[in-house]
Parts: C-alpha cells; sequence; structure tokens
C-alpha cells in the first residue's frame, strides 16, 4: 500500500510552525510496512488544495491529511476533500453534541461557528476527538481511503494511535512488528559504536537508533507473516542488546524515566521528597506527570534564593559562604534536609548554574551538582551540561531522574 | 513570485528526521515578499524526483530543493534536474579544487566519489559550501529559477543567507512584514467571533487565528513596496485589535506569558514565590526558564502532600479537615503561607485534581483553584480544566501565569 500524507496549513508554508505532523505519521506508516512516496503541504486556499487531493489520489492509496478541521474560515479540508470527490458535507448528530458537551464540561457555550466540526464528507465515518473539538474522518471510496486529522499534535496522534493505526494494521498483509528501548546515560554516537556488531549484520530485524532529548531510542523492527516469528526474532534480539547496554536501558516503548522511576519507588515502598534550584520545578513537574505519583511523591521545594535554601531546608548559612550555593556541599545538605523536613525515605537535590548570567571561570554555566539523601547516606556527583538555560535545565533534570533511577535499581 | 520547496531524501519520508529545512526557508521567502503554495518531500528516487521538479517548475517561478547533493549513489538531486529539464551535469573544475582543499584541510585526502559533487548542470551557477564538500547550484532557464541546496542545515543556511537571500532580493519588488499578537484567556472559536468584522474585511494587511497550547496568536502581514508604509498598516490593524481585545494581549512576535511577567514583577520590583500541588512544580518550571527569573521568583514548594502543606505552608489542618485540600480556602491558606515563609511580595498557589484518579461527583477531576495573595489581600479563582493530566497541569499552569500576569498590569 501507498501512502500519501497531506499537510493543510498556510501556517507551515509561512514557516510560523514546524511540520511534526508528518514526520510522526511517517514513522507509523513505516511501522506498518506501508510506503510513503510523497509529503505535500498546501495553504488554505481552496483551489489548490483540490488539486493536491486530486493529484494525491492518482498516485497513491492512502491519502492521510493534517490540519483544517477547525471551526474558522480558513479550515476547509473537509469542503476541499468533497470539492475533489464530487461529494458533500452532512450534519453528523452525534458529532455535534460531542461538541457541545465539550464546550459544557467547562462550563461555555458551544460558540455558533463550531457547528462547522459537526459535518462530515457523507458516507465518511467520524473518529471520536478526546481531546479537542474537531472530529476525524475517514472516507473510502472504491478504491482509495482517505483520512482527516486534526493539525494539533496532541489531538492528532491520540487520534490516529487509538483510531487509525488498528484501522490501517487490518489492510496490512505483512506483519511488522517493533519494540523501542529507551536508553538514558550514553550518547548517541557512544551507543553507536557498543552497538556496532550488531548494526553492521542487520537484516531481520532491523535496528534503528534515535536521538531524543537527553535520551536515546534504539528500535528493534522485525518484518514477517506472522506475529509469534516476529515478537520471537525481537526478543531475541533484545536479549542481545540488554547483554551490551545493561542498567543504561531504562524501559521500552512508552515508558518514561519518570514512569520507570514511579514503578520502582512503589514496589520499593520509597517516598520521595525533591529540592531544586536551577532546574526550578522541573524535577519535580516530571515525576509529577505520572498518574499516581502521589504514592511516593510527598514535597517539592524549588530554593532559588539562598535565604529559601537556608530557611526552608537548613542549609547551613556556613556552607554557603565557604562552598557557595553551587557545590557538593550544598547539595549534600539540600538532599538531606527536604527528606527530612518532608519525612520521605529519599531526599533528591540539584544546584547549578542555569544561565545566562552566573557562570563564572571556577563555577562555568552548566556546571551542577546532584545529592541524593538515604536514610543516613548522602551521595553527591558533579556534571558539566552544554548548551542554553533550558538545555541545561532539561539535561540536569534528566540527569537527576536518572541518578534515582539507578539508585532505586540497586536497592533491591 | 511564487515559490516552491522540493526537499529530498527517503529519511524525511521514513519520519527518521523532520524537515526544518522547509520551515526556515519558508520564513525566509515570506520576509522577502514572495508566495510559497506548495512544499512537497519525495524520496532518492530518480523517476518520482523528475515528475516532481516537472510538477513544480509548471506551477511555481522558483523551485528550491534540500537534500541529495551529498557523493552516494541515492544522491541524485542534480540528475534529477537534468532528467527533468533535459540537460546534463558537466564538471565543474574549480569546485572540484575546493572540494580537495576542504578535504585537506582536515588532513584527509578526498574519497573518489567525492568528485561527483563538482558537476553541476550545464549552465548552472556553482554556490560555495563553506560548511561542507556539497556546492550548492543556481540554474536559470528562460523563465524559471532553479536553487539546488545541501540538506545538513548546518551548511544549508548559511548558503542560503549568504548567497541566496541577496540573489532572491534583488528580483523582490514587495515587502512583506508581519506581527503577532499574543493572546491567553480567550480560545480561538470566541476570538474569531470577537474579532469577525475584522476578520470579514480584512485584505492589506491580512489576519490570521493560530490556536496554540493553552493561547492564540493573532499574525498581522501586511504587503507593500516599503517597509514604513508596511509598518504604519500593520500598527493601524494592531490598535484596532487592541481596542477589541485589551489585557487579553500579552505580548508580541517572541513573547512568552513567563517573560511578560518577569518583566512586570522586576518593573514593579515585586518578588514572588509559589505554591502549587495539582500542577507539580509546573508553574515555577515555567517562570524559571526566563533568563533573570532569579531577581524577583525566591522560592517555589510543591506541597503535594496533606502534611507539606500543613507543615511547610502552615495551611491549618481545620481548613483542609473542613473543606479540603481542593478549595478556595486552602489556596488562600497556600498563598498567605508561601509569600511569609518566602518573605516575598507576592504568593502565588493553586491545588487540583489532575487526575486520572482522585476526582469525585462534588470535586472532579480538572478542578482547580488558585490564589494570589499580596500584602494583606488574597483572592482565589476557581476553574474547571479538561483533558488528560498532562493537559489539565499544562491548562492549570497558564491560567494561574494568566492571573498573576493580570494582577500585576493592574498593579500600576
Amino acid at each position: 500500500m501507498i501512502c500519501e500524507i497531506i499537510s493543510v496549513g498556510t501556517e507551515l508554508l509561512l514557516g510560523n510552525i514546524i511540520n511534526t505532523n508528518a514526520q510522526y505519521l511517517s514513522q507509523k506508516i513505516s511501522e506498518l510496512g506501508f510506503n510513503v512516496y510523497y509529503h505535500s503541504v498546501v495553504g488554505d486556499n481552496m483551489e489548490r488544495l483540490i488539486e493536491q487531493i486530486k493529484l494525491s489520489r492518482s498516485r497513491a492509496d492512502i491519502i492521510i491529511t493534517t490540519g483544517g478541521l477547525g471551526p474558522t474560515d480558513d479550515d476547509i479540508t473537509k469542503s476541499g476533500l468533497c470539492g475533489a470527490l464530487g461529494t458533500e458535507l452532512v450534519l453528523h448528530k452525534e458529532s455535534l453534541e460531542k461538541i457541545k458537551r465539550f464546550f459544557n464540561r467547562t462550563d461555555k457555550e458551544m460558540p455558533e461557528i463550531n457547528i462547522r466540526q459537526a459535518y462530515v464528507p457523507m458516507g465518511g465515518r467520524i473518529i471520536e476527538n478526546n481531546n479537542g473539538s474537531a472530529p476525524g474522518v475517514i472516507y473510502e471510496d472504491k478504491e482509495k481511503i482517505f483520512i482527516l486529522l486534526p493539525g494539533p499534535p496532541g489531538e492528532m496522534k491520540p487520534m490516529f494511535d487509538n483510531n487509525v493505526f488498528p484501522f490501517l494494521k487490518d489492510k496490512s498483509n505483512s506483519i511488522i512488528e517493533s519494540r523501542t528501548l529507551k536508553v538514558v546515560g550514553i550518547g548517541e554516537s557512544s551507543l553507536q559504536v557498543m552497538l556496532q556488531s550488531l548494526l553492521d549484520n542487520q537484516t531481520n530485524p532491523t535496528i534503528a537508533l534515535y536521538a531524543k532529548v537527553g535520551e536515546v531510542h534504539v528500535r528493534v523492527t522485525a518484518k514477517t507473516d506472522n506475529k509469534n516469528e516476529a515478537n520471537y526474532i525481537i526478543d531475541r534480539m533484545i536479549e542481545k542488546i540488554r547483554g551490551i547496554l545493561g542498567e543504561n536501558i531504562y524501559g521500552y516503548d512508552d515508558d518514561t524515566i519518570e514512569g520507570t522511576i514511579n514503578k520502582l519507588l512503589q514496589r520499593n515502598k520509597k517516598s520521595i521528597a525533591i529540592a531544586e534550584s536551577c532546574t526550578g520545578g522541573l524535577v519535580s513537574d516530571r515525576l509529577t506527570n505520572i498518574p499516581g505519583a502521589s504514592d511516593s511523591y510527598v514535597n517539592g521545594v524549588v530554593s532559588y534564593s539562598n535565604e529559601a535554601k537556608i530557611k526552608i531546608l537548613g542549609v547551613k548559612e556556613d556552607t554557603i559562604n565557604n562552598y557557595g550555593a553551587v557545590s557538593n556541599e550544598t547539595a549534600a545538605e539540600m538532599a538531606v534536609g527536604i527528606k527530612d523536613i518532608s519525612k520521605t525515605d529519599i531526599g533528591l537535590s540539584i544546584t547549578g548554574i542555569a544561565g545566562p548570567d552566573g557562570g563564572t571561570r571556577e563555577k562555568p554555566i552548566g556546571l551542577c551538582y546532584i545529592g541524593l539523601a538515604f536514610k543516613n547516606d548522602v551521595y553527591t556527583y558533579e556534571f558539566y551540561f552544554n548548551g542554553n538555560r533550558m538545555k541545561i535545565k532539561s539535561n540536569a533534570s534528566t540527569k537527576a531522574l536518572d541518578i534515582l533511577r539507578r539508585f532505586l535499581i540497586n536497592l533491591y
């Protein structure tokens, strides 16, 4: 099956936003074993949209569009599809009710214009949108399939994953299974070197590395005609990779570092509190993104000022005067302090210089100290992180979480 | 002039990399006052590349390609152009020398295959590459212009900026200027209704709405033949929009809510501390993303447990017992508590139910209370937010920041 992706939106052609949707869909379609031959981007212009849909229809079996399903005048994808195929829009009553409910939940009346979102090309099927007001559409004519998805990635991705992926999977006759190992603490180049012999000899399964923010994903993909065989092939390869990477693998597929930590905390029945300075709350934010975090996460302090470190966490004034707020010594006292005031099993701390100001020759921007207190012990770690303020915050938070993760693994 | 961007590379169609080049070029081409009607991505396949070039040639004046200029077999852009236009490649001796020198600089011999990079479509002009081995090409036939650029952004961008932008600027006779107003606290549909009369009558400047996470952007674009006039047209429209939206506009262009708040805090010489429950540190994280945040942000507490609310923030046990941890009363005491222990001018608090567990009939998932304490006053606000845990955290944090922003505006 040949797929084509059409992204609709003048904001893409003006360069206001980047086309992450096309990338996401391409990855998923590859997993299904289908080929993508073209991506196209077209603006909010009816004539050109219709031309594009006709062209894509002439050369692909499955055409997926993103964007242009909103309530406003420049949201034209459904009308464009009707124009290209010579059909028309009809009101879908259930969708109208659903959209009204979407607004009612937030105590708002549905604006009149949102009624447009309840129209669907005649004969098309609605895909529900649980994250926004615009439903998606699946429309099949004699030989081609059209799938219309909303533009905001936060709506498009869950809609694709939950509804479209299973629908397309049924159309595929070879089975592609893949599993992703998630690795933290090793860069992409080092990982490539470590896995070189496996990468050189890959046929089925294939192995691909993807550098992500603060981590690297290793995707193992098998293509066969039955699922058991695919899984067997993948399992064997994963065993080999585990043998090489060990604890650097924090999880699989949808796992996150935060989620892995949450499971480890619950399995070990350990509670935690976090004291942050340079990361400004990001470590707590990430840990509390996980449902059920409140079972083990008790408390956090973002002690940005020295006074907060001293008054709230009980860091000694002398420690800050003698060693500085960014030091092993302060990190240690922060970790112990947050553990004690929160009465948790573990205290995790981080203090550093996120920049762009505040760096010195001895303590440059990007220098961070991480502390971990457990029972009567406290461990500290020193790191440098490259990049701008946001990147330093992000990488420092990942490192703090990874230190916590490795500590919890070895608690057994 | 109408432009089209063709990105060449199977790795884009597999979703292995994201097409940042198309976005970058689109922005630059908009600045030049040219229109981009289509982006296309095509793989390393000669037949499809030739088809695409022919199609783009039929509908655009300027065709810019990125990628496919490397030395390997799957680098086919120059041959593809020759195939589409019926011309052929010739050796460009100066480029060959330059490529050899490029390798010599790094103490390496030029690999034999790199000689391909010195070939150019007959009649084409070379664009030097100072950041890699692949030269670019400008090829003009009777009426159309083809510009071939390398794929790596680190090579493409400087080549475009230094060579192609000035070349295209000479061909432009109009100027496009645009400014973006950033709006928070109103949804896209309501905004559309509020601006309807302006949207209905737009010609020059044009107005476009873009829904973003928790906010909406309004872009005003003017097209004229001189910059002063463009800015005058934009200024007048912005005055009208400001008259309608007022305080709902938090900033322009690169402004962020966090950055606006940081400026307001510094201008008012006010310090702040944050007490969060359901947002888990996200409000503090966002505020401390801004360089210089430490001038006004003093301290934050993520009081996830009731005990932390009581022990650290001084919320009364009775208050939690009588009204619950998620209540106006608790939010008020959290705001006062964090202000007092941090000795700041302002205390901002948020407590709510982020889900997926913890909701009840009376207090459903998504219910949040926000408190703001200043001097002897404390204000509280109740909101419901839709969506999953991450979306509730995100929207609740934006609402808390927006309440703070509006408070600071009215402090004058």
